[in-house]
Formats: structure tokens, C-alpha cells, sequence
């Protein structure tokens, strides 16, 4: 019996949803009764889900828990592979942001250290913009002007010398956070609910934003037999049928994909403005994952190169771009740095914008000071220069094996297919599961994917995210990994996930 | 003429709404429409003021910038006075924590430095709390496990053995962040507007976050002529006015007082939980100014502590209290540290709480390091602790007598009145504008407060927040003004500050 999964994203049946019901019946015995209940409480952050942070994390901690007890299990360790976070998984910092860091923490230092000069210089030129020589003090709440200056500089570099505008960069506490900023600028209480174009499977923090800022969520899906292309009809499709229903303001693209690993091809990129400039629609560009391109023959090419080399009249449509810390080569989740880029914005929505952002104060400084390490790299020549690139050049090379290794592996399974991880962090196969076991899932009230990844979890130790928490097409299911267990530990993982998943098709044919 | 200003807060005539008119009619004359503009883009956005970075703010910034390009003015330097940031106003970092956070960035430096034993420690033991031992990957959402048990312990022995539980802390980017993921559980989509208590005068974090989330501001005063207390009836009328337009929820304190700098009495805290309870409200506790109490006889009671030892039923009462890194002896405003217990809260509801904050994925790890250098300092008999009390204290006592100066000075002047400065960081004088003033103020479409503030600015460099900005009484006027400007940088502002007003007040009689 074929199920048909019609929940495309955000629909997660879960242990932690029973976990609620529960503790909701235990509650309110005695005392005062509660001011605020799940009855009455914002119904927006009632829906809204967060799959790479969700149910199965939450078994995978209790796990770990279990093991450090001295529990016995079929395995010795978790294997978290459900979130992007390269130096939980082993991956060592660059030392030039790290010396930096500790410079700019504690400014003592700067004369007494042996740091590298070009350290030194660089950590003087972020304190030279703190007010009062101080990370401790505010910056703007659009970030630091040296900073976002350099950020503009590494643009224009980037994009083969079209220019950038530091008055156009707003510095951010990971990309997550300027994403949500100009998301929320769509939000209207009048002339219907406004959408958003995201892809289909897509990161979850764009349905989990929608979901709490009341926006309707328009899924394209993206074509797995073409590798996660985005095609312009289904495009067509979705705003078409999406029109009925809400208000299309915004087209939400992540470039590398996330969870797809795709690369967008310069013509797709093209075809997609176009699209966007005919439906009147403002571009978010999730670019955040552009350093991370693996595979041969694949380039990336950011939104606004290509929009600007369109010419007249795309040159001049409105475009957000985020850049992160917390990926490409440096992996500095923790740290909380990003920006993000909008051009051609109209200049009182702009103030609008960073009005809006001016009551949250400002992000971290030293997260923008990670950022300024990034835009701003040590030059050829300079005493960090060496070290600086081959720090970088090993991680990506390694990851670019890890890419190879874990389609390759997949593909090699029976039942799993894998389209070749071009970029990013992840891979995304599709799984063929056994009506038995769609059935058994149904069974716990689960869908048949998060059934599969709990099944995974409890047998071997790896956590992954079922394509639930992503959406993808009905009737098709998927899981996401990382790429980001160092190498051996990576091979290790692989075997385990390939003798599980021969067993679990056994288990249930 | 005497004229009555109906508008709390949240409306700021400015020149910066005359800015973003003359900003839209300059945009789109050529190139691709615009998607979004000032008609249809979030209307909330457009409401929300926040005046501690308002247009007074940008013209200081502007004039900093004209000061630097060689422009004559009759003061050689801008004094910003408008933001608690005490690092930009030339207060030093306390060496803990600096220290901790240079080897939590670059841990090769553990071994390497001659930093003391305690601070090695405690890098490594925050090392120890991260995944991979690394500041670089993501914390859980609510932060790290240690620290936020460090954050009970702190809080236990704060309120006297009062026991305070790891699982209540959210560590947050900030208190900011965590007050307004608290508001956010309030928004409902049916049932009418919620509503939420603030003071007015308020800190205006409070009225931006009400606005972005559409909710009803429900302001009662405080009472300045007792030294800006809370008096109940004051209470119930404006509960009582509200229950008209919108569903209260919840009621905001601050305490200490920003803007006010007042410290409530454990009776007027006790009066406030009962009303609280009577009415069904959640209490939201803004208690970030716990460590800046100077006024003799005063002393700070979190509510936490006072609802406990109420007993049955208020100890029962759902509470969420407020702390930071930016203000207290620390100032560390740049790292957004911060965190809040949340105590009685229903279950299930805190599982959405956590929930909401997922997608953010976690806040900044350096920032949760800094806020554990302030919940578990240095013990007595440890290498650092004597420097650790003697900055403290140094900070601490030398804020004691700035506030103590800035109130006399002020009520030295005719015309300008002060309450007592008891604790935070801001004085909140009330000023008498003369007549013929109210009117100019009035031909330029400011608030009289907002026009007094730009001459002053304009005149002496010294930049303000006019009361408009927090909310005040019908018909009276006041400014804001931090007491962190160095004492004698703070002795030259009050002198020119007084040259100011006599001019003022002569000028226009």
C-alpha cells in the first residue's frame, strides 16, 4: 500500500508532540492558574516547526545522556549529522580569526603576544571602530563601518568588480537573523496574506519564519532527476495556483542548496530573475554556503552579478543576499557573525529597515569581527598569508572528498539514491521504504521518513533529519546529512548507515 | 499657551519622517518598479519607534562626522548621553572576563600564557561545555548546560537560598532577545488584542516590541512625585481603561528604573505581585540593573525572591525575570550576553518558548562565556579575585557618585527638577520649557522635549533623549541622560548643560 505524504513541510507527528500532551495534563493540579496556556498562546509559534533542531535531536541528547550513564546500546557513540556545525563535528578554527579574536577580547595582549603583525594590524583596525576602543561597546546597529566597508570590498572582488555599497550591507548575528529582518518587512495586516516563494525541500528556517510572522508559504519544488534544478514552469506553477490564496511578494532562493547540495547554473540564475522581474517579486538570495562548491564544472555565481550583467531592466530590481560565518571554510557557527547585502531597495523602506533592526541594539562585535576576518582575509605576503590558505584550502579539499564519498555511498546501497553533492554541507538521497514499514509508521503516528530516521538513530547512533522536516515531493521520501564527520569517522558512519538500512528493508519486506 | 502633549510615546515628529518623505518622492523615477514600499510594506514596522537610537542620535552622528571634516562649532566634541554603554564611554573592561574570552577564542593559548590559574579554568571548563571544544559551534538554544547552571547557583545566592533551576535559564544574544521572545508568546490572532503594561515613563524596548507585534500598550504612570514609584491605583485605572480596547496579559517592571533610576521598595514590589495575580497577568521582570543600586537605604529585591516568600498562591505565579552583561559593573554591551528565568511557566507552553528560539539556533557562544564570567566570578582566595572586587567596586562607586552629582547639579539649575538617582544608569529630570519655546517647537512640527534636545545638541555637542521618546505625563516635559560619561567629562557636560538652559529658557521668555 502506497501512502501519499500531502504534508509538505512543517507537519512533523512526533514524540515531542505527545511529550506536550502529557506534561499540559500534569500541569495546572495546584496553584495559580497559568496566565498563559497552549489554548491562548501566539497560535503562530504553536505551528511553526524547526526539523534540524527538533524531535530526533532531542532523542539523540537524551542518548547521549543514556550512554554517558553507562547505558548499554548497540553503538558507542552519536553521530550527529542532522546540523551544519563543522567544529562540533571535529573541524579546527582558523588561527588567523582566532588570534584576531583573542586580540580583540583582550587588547593586553596586542604588544605582549608573538601574534603574527598582520594579526595585530587587524585586530587594532576593528578596536580603531569600536566606540571607545572597546568590543564592549554598541556598535551601529547595521554593524561596524570598517567592517561593512570591507564586506562591500570583498563583494566587488567577488563579482569581478561590480561594485558594492557599504551603505547597502548590514552587518547580522548569523545570516538567520537578517534573513528574518527583511522577511518580516513583507508582513501586511491588510490586502490579504502576503507569500513567499521558498523551494521545495528547503531550509527550515524560512517555514518556520513564515509560520511565525503569519506569511503564506508558496513551495516550488525543486527537479531531483535534474539534480535540483529550478525550473521556470514549476515556477509558473506554484505562483499561478498560490495566487488564489495570498498576495506573492518574495522568492526565496538558497544557492548553494540547502538540503539539496545543488549548484545553480549561471542560465537557471538568469531564468529565475527574469521570472522574479515579471511577477513583480523581491529576491532573497541564500548564498550563505558560497565557498562550499565541490563538484567539477560547478561554479557559483552570485544573484547580484548575474542581475546586474542582465542589464536594464533587471540592473535595478530589489535583492537580498546573505553571507554567514557560520559555513564555507571557516565554520564559525558559534560565533554569530553574517551580513546581509540589499541593493536597490527604495530608500524609505531602507530606513525602514534598519529602524527596525535599531531596537534589538546590535549583533555581536565579535561576531562582526569574525566576519571582518573573513571579507577581509590575510593578503599574499603578509605573515598569516601561508598558514591563513592552507588552513582553508585542507578543510575545503577535504570536504570536497567527503562530497564524492558520501553520493557514491548512498548511490551504492540499494534503495538510496543520491543526486552528487556540487555544494554546500548536505546530502539529500531518497529512500525507498517498505509499505510494511510505511505502515508501521503510521502505526506510531509518525511519517514514514521520521519513522525510518528514529529507526536509524536508536539502531546505529547517527542522526539525520527525515525530508519531512524539509517537505519533498508526495509519495517520496528523503533524508538529510551532513557532510561534516571528519573522514574516518564519515566511513565509519557510512557502513553503519549501509548494514542498517539492508536490515531495516529485510525487517520490513 | 500651555499645550497638552496626548501622545505617550512612540510619537516622534522628527526629522527623520521629513527625511523619508523627501527619500520616496526621490526614488523610482526610472528603473524597475518597486516591489515594496512605504504603502505596502509592514505597518507595525512603521509604527515602532525607538528613540535611544532616534533621529537626535543620527543628527549627533552627522555632526561627529562634520566635527572630524573641520567644521567650526562651539564645542569640539559630541557627548553621547543617549545609551547605557559604558565602553564607549571610556569605562574599562574587567580583566576576568577579558582574559577568559581571549583564551575561549584562541585556547592555544591555555597553556602558552601566563594568564592566572582561575582563568585558565574557566576557559577550560567553557571549552568543556561546548561541542567539540570549540566556541565555534552551536550551543543549544538556550544555551550552554554549564552556564546555565552557573545562572541558577548565581541566582540562588542572590536570593538569599531561594533555589533557582538550570532549566528556567535562557541564555540570550542580550536581554533584549529574551524579553521580546517572552512578548512574542503573548501575540494571538483571535480573542482581541492582547494587551501588556508598561510603565510610562518605559524603556522604549518595549513599545517598539509592542508595536513590530501588534499588540495594545497598556502605560501607567509612575509616580514622580514620589520618587517614581508604582502605585496600585494607578494600576487599576489604566487596567481598568484597557479592558475597553484590548485582553491585558502581562505586566512589564523595571527595576531598577530605566529611565527613571529608581529602586522599588520590597512593600512596592510585594503590591505590585498581588495586583498581578488579582488580574491574571504574567510578570515580565526587567531587572538588568541589579548590580547598580547607589541610593543609601536603598536595595534591590528581585521579584522572584519577593513572590517566593509571599507564599501560597503568588508563589505559584508564572514570572520572567531579565538580566544582561551590558549594564552592571561589566558594561559589556558589544558581547550580548544575557539570559532569563522563566519560572511557573506551563509546560507544554515552555517547550514552544524553546521552540521559537530554535530557528534562531543559539545565542552568541563568546556572549554566553562573558555572562558566565559574571554569574561564577572569581572566589575569594583565587589569583583573580582581588583585581576582579577592586574593579567592580571601583566601577560601582564611581557610578554612586555620578548619580548623586547629576541629580544635584540638576536641581541646582532653575527650572530643571531631578529625583534621586537610586540606581540604573539614567537621570530623568523634568524640564520647564517656556511658552514661547512650546511654540517654535510646535512651527517645526517637534515635541517640545525633542526641539529642547536638538539645541542642545546642536549648541553643545551634548546628546540627549527627549521624554517624548519613554512616555511621559500630559504637559510636562523631560530628557533622559546617561551618568557614564567619565566624572570630569561628566562635570564639563553638567556645566555646559546649565550654560545651555539658562541661554534656553532666556532666549525664549
Amino acid at each position: 500500500m502506497k501512502e501519499y505524504n500531502v504534508l509538505l513541510v512543517g507537519l512533523i507527528m512526533s514524540a515531542s508532540v505527545s511529550m506536550l500532551h502529557t506534561s499540559a495534563m500534569a500541569n495546572g493540579s495546584s496553584g495559580t492558574a497559568k496566565t498563559i496556556t497552549l489554548d491562548n498562546m501566539n497560535p503562530h509559534i504553536k505551528t511553526m516547526e524547526y526539523a534540524v533542531r527538533g524531535p530526533l535531536v532531542i532523542r539523540a541528547t537524551e542518548i547521549e545522556k543514556e550512554l554517558a550513564a553507562g547505558a548499554q546500546k548497540p553503538f558507542k557513540e552519536v553521530i550527529k549529522a542532522n546540523i551544519g556545525d563543522a567544529h562540533a563535528m571535529g573541524q579546527r578554527p582558523i588561527t588567523f580569526i582566532r588570534q584576531v579574536l583573542a586580540l580583540v577580547s583582550y587588547p593586553e595582549l596586542i604588544d605582549k603576544s608573538d601574534f603574527p603583525a598582520d594579526v595585530k594590524t587587524k585586530a587594532r583596525e576593528i578596536l580603531a571602530g569600536c566606540k571607545g576602543g572597546s568590543a564592549g561597546s554598541y556598535s551601529d546597529s547595521s554593524g561596524i563601518e570598517i567592517i561593512r566597508k570591507h564586506a562591500a570590498e570583498y563583494i566587488t572582488r567577488r563579482d569581478g568588480g561590480i561594485p558594492a555599497n557599504p551603505d547597502d550591507i548590514i552587518l547580522c548575528a548569523g545570516a538567520s537573523e537578517g534573513i528574518r529582518a527583511t522577511l518580516k518587512l513583507f508582513v501586511e495586516t491588510s490586502a490579504g496574506e502576503p507569500g513567499v516563494m521558498i523551494p521545495i525541500p528547503q531550509y527550515p528556517l524560512y517555514s518556520a519564519s513564515l509560520a511565525e510572522f503569519g506569511m503564506h508559504q508558496i513551495g516550488y519544488y525543486l527537479n531531483e532527476a535534474t539534480g535540483w534544478s529550478l525550473d521556470v514552469p514549476e515556477l509558473e506553477r506554484s505562483i499561478k495556483e498560490a495566487r488564489g490564496i495570498c498576495r506573492p511578494r518574495a522568492l526565496v532562493v538558497i544557492n548553494p542548496g540547502n538540503p539539496t547540495g545543488q549548484v545553480l547554473t549561471k542560465k537557471n540564475i538568469e531564468e529565475i530573475i527574469k521570472f522574479a522581474h515579471k511577477e513583480g517579486l523581491f529576491i532573497l538570495a541564500d548564498e550563505v554556503y558560497q565557498d562550499n562548491v565541490y563538484a567539477k564544472g560547478s561554479e557559483y555565481h552570485s544573484f547580484k552579478k548575474v542581475m546586474m550583467e542582465l542589464g536594464e531592466p533587471y540592473n535595478t530590481m530589489e535583492l537580498a543576499s546573505y553571507f554567514s560565518t557560520s559555513k564555507g571554510y571557516m565554520g564559525e557557527c558559534g560565533l554569530r557573525g553574517g551580513y546581509s547585502e540589499v541593493v536597490n531597495l527604495d530608500k524609505s523602506v531602507k530606513a525602514m529597515l534598519l529602524k527596525s533592526i535599531s531596537a534589538k541594539l546590535c549583533p555581536t562585535v565579535l561576531g562582526q569581527a569574525t566576519m571582518d576576518c573573513v571579507v577581509d582575509p590575510p593578503k599574499p605576503g603578509s605573515p598569516s598569508y601561508d598558514l591563513f590558505i592552507k588552513e582553508k584550502t585542507d578543510v575545503l579539499q577535504s570536504l570536497a572528498k567527503r562530497a564524492v564519498m558520501i553520493a557514491d555511498t548512498f548511490n551504492s546501497i540499494p534503495g538510496i539514491k543520491c543526486n552528487p553533492v556540487q555544494g554546500a554541507m548536505y546530502a539529500f538521497p531518497q529512500i525507498t521504504i517498505p509499505a510494511k514499514a510505511i505502515e508501521a509508521a503510521k502505526a506510531k503516528g509518525q511519517a514514514a521518513d521520521t519513522f525510518y530516521a528514529f529507526e536509524l538513530l536508536e539502531n546505529t547512533g547517527i542522526c539525520i533529519v527525515p525530508g519531512t522536516g524539509f517537505g519533498q515531493y508526495p509519495g517520496t521520501y528523503h533524508f538529510r546529512t551532513t557532510i561534516l564527520p571528519q573522514p574516518e569517522k564519515l566511513a565509519v558512519m557510512l557502513d553503519k548507515f549501509k548494514e542498517f538500512h539492508v536490515k531495516f528493508v529485510e525487517k520490513y519486506s
